[in-house]
């Protein structure tokens, strides 16, 4: 598969979806913090760029958690493959601020996430051009993603460019099967996730 | 201040609020592996006594932590002390059931808390009867506790001997004034949760 | 395999090992605080036991995990099965110090162990004795054990029934392999070990 | 006080120090992954900066923290103030290699540090220009940090501008007098450091 990258960054330059976004100290219109596409593909190939990723999970009334939820995307060329909730920390934006959008974005304004309270991400997962550096790899930049597991308790309608979410239990989520469909490592990151949740066997 | 333990058990032997208790394999009535009040206090000076500990939280939309439950107990003797939610572990029951059931003692039914996913504690406080080998102690026996943040959503109405539960901030939370009140060095683990959750200054 | 129990546990009643241990308040020789045989074999039936597990790892100059120290075990019956470092919490002992206790014990004094800075364990495992209940089980008790990943620098004699330690890529500590050689869910525990320093694909 | 920064990133374009870096895929020359000092600039003011910064810490034979080490830093203007570990990770370089240079930046080469094995950090720190967004912040760009307590074996000789290391218990190390004379909120950096240690009272 040729491309493997985090999801495409679908920051709109003069973004509304802002309102929850305590965080954010420079939210006027016309942002000089935020990048145009030249700029950013041009930053992408100089300094590592932050993500944050999520992995939407079922739990139960005691916290354990039985399902995973796993994104269906197409890329521009139609091709189908599995992923997670990722995207970039903007500009004056809390990692908090950035994992609630990127949330909202992949899964609906009716996900209602729960948040961790901890600002500890379960792995900080590194991404590099070249594979082999680490478990994850991204064609297109060096990204250092902080990846969480995120409860959601509403209901997941994908917008943007997921298709669908896909609840799994543990041990599918788990599975080798799943892995070989996922891009740039994320069945590992998956694995990761599980283990946090002492979910993993 | 002489007594200085964490709470009293208040196990009913033929308890019925166990409803809730999926991992108690053992949950019939006459229950073998449940102790009489000799064998406990026998048990209190041989072993280590395995324990978990609760600090109920109030978070906001994007889960950061706004406030802290601090709860008013009055000992048998009409001593008035701060403290937090706190209970052993029983045979047979799950870490994760135990917490529940102590948080539903002593905050009520209606408290509707959000265990954690992940089975690791916050910290491990380790109360010993002779002050000073650790942070904490406890005259009365060894105990273990494993020491969990736990988000709670609706109305706390203490049952058994809290009397009430008061919400403070962050920062009244962290206070000199508190930790006074507070026995067997719950200040320091009220302070060590608050870190955890990045509400610490 | 009929029986699947963390390590008996070689508590010499008048241990003189202790010399390390800053934590004992009460290390004196006739302590009453220890339990012998019978009593030890009643409080099982009665209360949840508290242990400590270590993985022993060799990391490289980064802190990178580049092998984990798997212990070969013979039973009283001969039987061999492949294991980890765990052993019982005594009264008025620190985690700390049962955690390095243990590791002297089944990896000898010249293991040099790195004991972790923090407290918290990367897992809470719980044993029951029904299997099933979580992903750990034990026939003779219901054991809570704080895990933890421990690099060593020395070198592995191991002592007691411990016959020998083998020191295996994380490719190779988390294969199904292995783990259908491990006792009592400890593969699993493997895993979660290598998921939590980012070892696990 | 007028400068509230993450130390200067004293990156040479033509770094030699790399030897231990064995994570960085692009450790050439005339590297087009480093950047100017202008296009450095220009890019803090667009972008989130990824940031590692290290507590050193000296641990007693059971990995218990007694120290804590504080560097003593001068800006240009001669101006002293106290400071961690703190720099930027760089295009291609792992977290862990980059926590590692700049350790021996600041600590010099004897420090020997014991890096985690552990990927996550104890906090995730945020510095905004803004004061007010979070506990941090930094007049000069928004930076986030991955945080980590990190023991030295060795004997630290600062280099570059940090004057001195000054080892303080973990009790001087959280009071009110250290933090006053740390920049941009590193005092709660050092608490949050100490918590995750247990070595907060």
């Amino acid at each position: 598969m040729s491309v493997r990258t985090p999801d495409p960054d679908p920051d709109p330059p003069a973004g509304d979806q802002y309102g929850q976004s305590s965080g954010n100290p420079s939210g006027n219109a016309a942002n000089p913090g935020w990048l145009s596409e030249i700029e950013l593909a041009e930053a992408r190939r100089r300094m590592p760029m932050l993500y944050v990723e999520g992995i939407p999970v079922r739990v139960d009334g005691m916290g354990q958690v039985m399902q995973v939820g796993i994104l269906l995307r197409a890329s521009p060329l139609g091709e189908m493959s599995r992923t997670i909730v990722s995207g970039r920390v903007r500009y004056g934006e809390t990692v908090r601020d950035a994992l609630f959008r990127h949330l909202e974005n992949d899964l609906g304004p009716m996900a209602f996430p729960l948040l961790p309270a901890q600002p500890t991400p379960f792995t900080v997962a590194e991404y590099f051009p070249l594979p082999g550096v680490s478990a994850f790899h991204d064609d297109r930049q060096h990204a250092v993603s902080l990846a969480f597991v995120v409860p959601v308790t509403g209901t997941c309608e994908p917008r943007q460019d997921a298709l669908e979410v896909t609840w799994l239990t543990p041990q599918e989520a788990a599975s080798d099967a799943l892995a070989a469909e996922m891009e740039g490592g994320r069945g590992t990151l998956i694995r990761l996730a599980l283990a946090s949740v002492g979910a993993l066997r």
